[in-house]
């Protein structure tokens, strides 16, 4: 793919940004998914994953792109373009800046390449399929995850206790009272904190791909280790445990599994 | 007391935002509080509060300082100036940009004026005793609270439901259950937000006087009602309610009283 990713990422997210940050704390329309509690949506998701699909599909056309308001087109190709718009809905329209958009590129099935921008903040975590970087106010600055090998001394995140089932959270919380800090409410920007090191453990679940592809490779180009409960590829989403090095991670797969 | 209040509150965030900001996201010294459990204070927490302390004391000899991290000084004045020099420790040291410097000021006892700046965002929440304000990228907004009268279709903010003892709980989430979203891990950031009409309420417990000074007359002046959870005065910390407008807070105090 003769491209310079890490310029198209960096398009792409001037194009959302366009579309979400000039609607972000202001009165905007809201829709609520679920006839049984409370999953939004807004015009800013929508309107910014299409002119995400747009440049893609119009730059390349035999490429597959699947996105989490507007479904999958070209499923069979090799190259596939994930996206969440807006990765966070609820922080978003709570005015709180942990949520971001999320763009990441799989080869043949497997995470290769993606970028988180956080337009509020203007942070840019993003893998090119060799190095993790943050790009933030005219600096850049290589990612490396923490070398905290113990649970006792790690900082745990998740998004909120609620988004787990009643045997999830009791496996959860087996890592959760072992840990040094459990910090909720972050969404995607979590990743991205444990990718630069300040941040040790994620425990997620219930994620879609489009939740975590453009995550994948930020977090395992920076040094972490990201699989599923089972320890196996989290690339299609479900329960994710994410951890700053191997021994954080069999020690914290252990814990899940008691 | 003839003196530019926002001047010399921005003065005083600017020699803070040099112990703070500096060290965010760089390898620091942590020192637990606690023997059982993990409250963090770093050398950003000392310097900044030594630095804004100073300051005050050398411009208002007279007048009152109680902080966070070195106590009280002429407790009997009648300005007070109450200072948490990094509200949200726990935020700080994870990376995350939702913690800030609290610096309020409380004449004959009573919340005056107070301003909440985030270095990292740039963002000064700000009351000078007669309107609350954001100042941001220099652009100014006046804030005023949401016009959500039901809990039902309220926002709801609260650090962490580890906070509270375990009635305290069950009273949270009468709240809780009820409300349209609740959020988690917010610390001074969701008080700002619900001045700035984006969130609608805020409920937590524990607290002392300095997490809670400068945010008493922001929320006030932009339209909030700010209790404790039998509907007095919150102005010594324990557990508050806080609110978008009188309606909505009738309704929440009801809930947690139940």
């Amino acid at each position: 793919m003769p491209l310079n990713l890490l310029v198209f990422f960096n398009e792409l997210c001037d194009l959302a940004q366009e579309e979400t940050l000039s609607r972000f704390r202001k009165p905007i329309d809201i829709t609520n998914k679920l006839s049984d509690g409370f999953d939004p949506v807004t015009q800013a998701d929508k309107a910014a994953e299409q002119v995400i699909r747009n440049r893609i599909l119009e730059r390349f056309s035999d490429h597959g792109v699947l996105g989490e308001e507007f479904g999958a087109s070209n499923s069979g190709a090799e190259y596939q373009w994930i996206i969440d718009p807006i990765d966070g809905t609820k922080a978003f329209i709570s005015g709180l800046p942990t949520w971001g958009a999320l763009i990441g590129l799989y080869k043949a099935g497997k995470p290769y390449a993606g970028i988180m921008h956080q337009p509020f903040t203007g942070e840019r975590y993003v893998c090119d399929g060799d190095i993790s970087v943050l790009h933030h106010q005219n600096e850049e600055r290589t990612l490396t995850t923490s070398q905290v090998e113990k649970v006792s001394d790690a900082i745990l995140m998740t998004t909120s206790p609620a988004l787990f089932s009643k045997d999830e959270y009791a496996s959860y919380l087996n890592v959760e009272v072992a840990c040094k800090l459990p910090r909720y409410g972050t969404d995607c920007y979590a990743y991205c904190l444990l990718a630069s090191g300040h941040v040790d453990l994620v425990i997620e679940a219930g994620l879609n791909a489009y939740d975590i592809a453009a995550l994948i490779p930020i977090v395992e180009r920076a040094g972490g280790i990201f699989t599923n409960w089972r320890g196996d590829s989290p690339a299609k989403g479900g329960q994710v445990l994410v951890a700053a090095n191997e021994k954080l991670h069999a020690e914290a797969l252990e814990l899940l599994s008691c």
